[in-house]
């Protein structure tokens, strides 16, 4: 820190984001929940298409990814926001719907970036503790006083709640925001997109770096009703309206218009997840009921952390948190069949 | 404005950036400052090369990316910072050095994005006015109790402070932060670059969007002591450590290692640049003395919004802006020969 650094920022601790190995990467990466699976052909055409045309600006209103988002969910473009991966708008989230008299309200297991967040933009934050089996209580939400945050699937637990649960949340909180992050929804769980047309106190952020392969391209979105979407344009507007470069707004529309390859590839994952389930059951290991691309995994008989550094030095990288209640497990991410067999096998020596 | 959204940000007027007309693009496109040239083969080449890759997530740290920028301005990669383009790194900038007691402090005729980053990161600022000509006095900056920001070249008139004033001004404000935006200094002014290594309280930033042509890509940087980085880097790392994608971090390597490509680019913009300016003076124009890819201009018998209008109404978009003292002016990208023989053909019909 230089003695420049404004002092409002002295308890600001940033993210850690998993590793990402330097070099040849020797390693078997299952710790930052990409997918194994290359993005598909047609978000590589238009991808390479776009880049010869990269000395004028990106569209700023990503008109025609806002479009073709709208078609894929059944919603209005005005009802869909772009951003820079989905943490650009879970922080403009942060920024618009919180303040001083507005605390951002979420799990003590959940996301690590919302604590970031509300710490970066200044607001209070309430932490409300999952149940003892990492499960969620609706009705520790009611009435919140505040912008409730949750992740759904949840990371790292992988647990998903009912939409029918969500929707008391939702209900219930009629002066506050609720935001869902559904980041990992598409490995099994349901969306709450439907229900942005029904209530006003909604937002819907996704992500197209899992079940789309396109961490490294940087996109995320948002659906809401067209206020709150033009509230969030605000804060972005007042940031980075270029937020979304030219080659990924082209390779998002190409992904989806090929639907069909993501929910293959989604379907894949899942498969492989329920066997690496039943492979991780025989070693011993318990977990949660995941509805994510990562199996959130602990042994009786081995500490998470030794697990993790043991994995580690066999090559395989899986993500451990230090959490007090969650330090007995690891955040495994589902790769592919050849990569879950490697990591059973190694696995197989350290139990 | 949704009935949710913070009060803290009544008075917020986001940014609004030169228009990008949308479907097929008949226009002549000289208000936004691109480049006329595509982005060099090697840049083009790398970025095509990482799209197949993008299922995992970019290097956060930007390694590869900043060893190449430091080999090429002569300093450490720990000087280096990477951003979603230089309005990342800017933001952050107000972000990481001014609050409540350290105002922003900038000319009342310069980049307008820096009113707005003042007032979205809510912290006061100073508005210094140029002198009548449009140039800067380096002592109204001199103990400036606030942290100075000043674009070199300064948009939208083009011109520039030499280094010796400026190191002046830094000299003079051994407790401010300086920070010199030098989106244009690839066309004709000096950069400040070297003097990061005298002085601990300078923020240079620079963009790849125009005499490197990846506007579309957007890819900004700044060099400054270690310790302003780590600053910059925290605000950074708690906002969105990827903001970088990892196809636009392999155009930037690619661009670098093709010098020569954006060396002679810039070379023919300074030469079209000086053919336009003597037919501007021709047809009546008078104009500042710019060191940038674009000329800002006023016609004595002609107020700028008409001639704005009547070049939109004959298909050639130039930039208006409606504030008090530049109102009478123009400001024209400096495109391809071509391009700026249409416009001059235009000009002689409407003068």
């Amino acid at each position: 820190m230089s003695r420049f650094f404004s002092a409002k920022f002295d308890r600001l601790i940033p993210y850690v984001p998993g590793e990402q190995p330097k070099g040849k990467n020797v390693f078997i990466k299952l710790n930052t929940n990409e997918s194994p699976f290359p993005p598909s052909p047609k978000a590589q055409k238009y991808a390479a298409e776009a880049i010869e045309k990269t000395m004028l600006y990106s569209d700023p209103e990503c008109f025609r990814l806002r479009a073709a988002l709208a078609d894929r969910y059944g919603v209005d473009a005005d009802n869909v926001i772009c951003g820079n991966g989905s943490d650009d708008i879970l922080n403009f989230a942060f920024s618009a719907f919180c303040d001083e008299k507005t605390p951002a309200v979420f799990a003590d297991i959940t996301y690590g970036f919302y604590r970031v967040f509300a710490e970066y933009n200044r607001v209070p934050y309430r932490i409300i503790p999952l149940k003892d089996d990492f499960t969620i209580d609706p009705a520790d939400y009611f009435n919140a006083e505040g912008t409730v945050f949750i992740a759904n699937p949840n990371a790292p637990t992988g647990i998903a709640l009912p939409v029918g649960e969500i929707e008391e949340i939702i209900k219930n909180n009629p002066e506050n925001i609720v935001v869902i992050d559904e980041a990992y929804v598409d490995f099994g769980a349901v969306s709450c997109v439907p229900l942005t047309k029904k209530y006003d106190n909604l937002v819907v952020t996704e992500t197209f770096s899992k079940s789309r392969s396109l961490a490294g391209a940087r996109l995320g979105f948002a659906v809401a009703n067209k206020e709150l979407i033009t509230d969030l344009n605000t804060v972005r507007n007042s940031t980075n309206p270029y937020n979304v470069n030219s080659i990924t707004q082209a390779a998002g529309i190409g992904s989806l218009e090929d639907r069909e390859y993501t929910d293959e590839n989604c379907r894949k994952i899942m498969q492989t997840r329920k066997q690496t389930e039943i492979e991780l059951k025989k070693l011993g290991f318990v977990f949660t009921d995941s509805s994510a691309n990562f199996i959130f995994a602990a042994h009786p008989d081995h500490p998470g952390g030794e697990i993790y550094k043991a994995l580690r030095e066999k090559g395989v990288l899986i993500r451990h948190f230090d959490a007090d209640r969650i330090k007995d497990y690891n955040r495994i991410t589902v790769g592919s069949d050849e990569q879950m067999e490697k990591l059973i096998q190694k696995l197989r020596c350290i139990i």
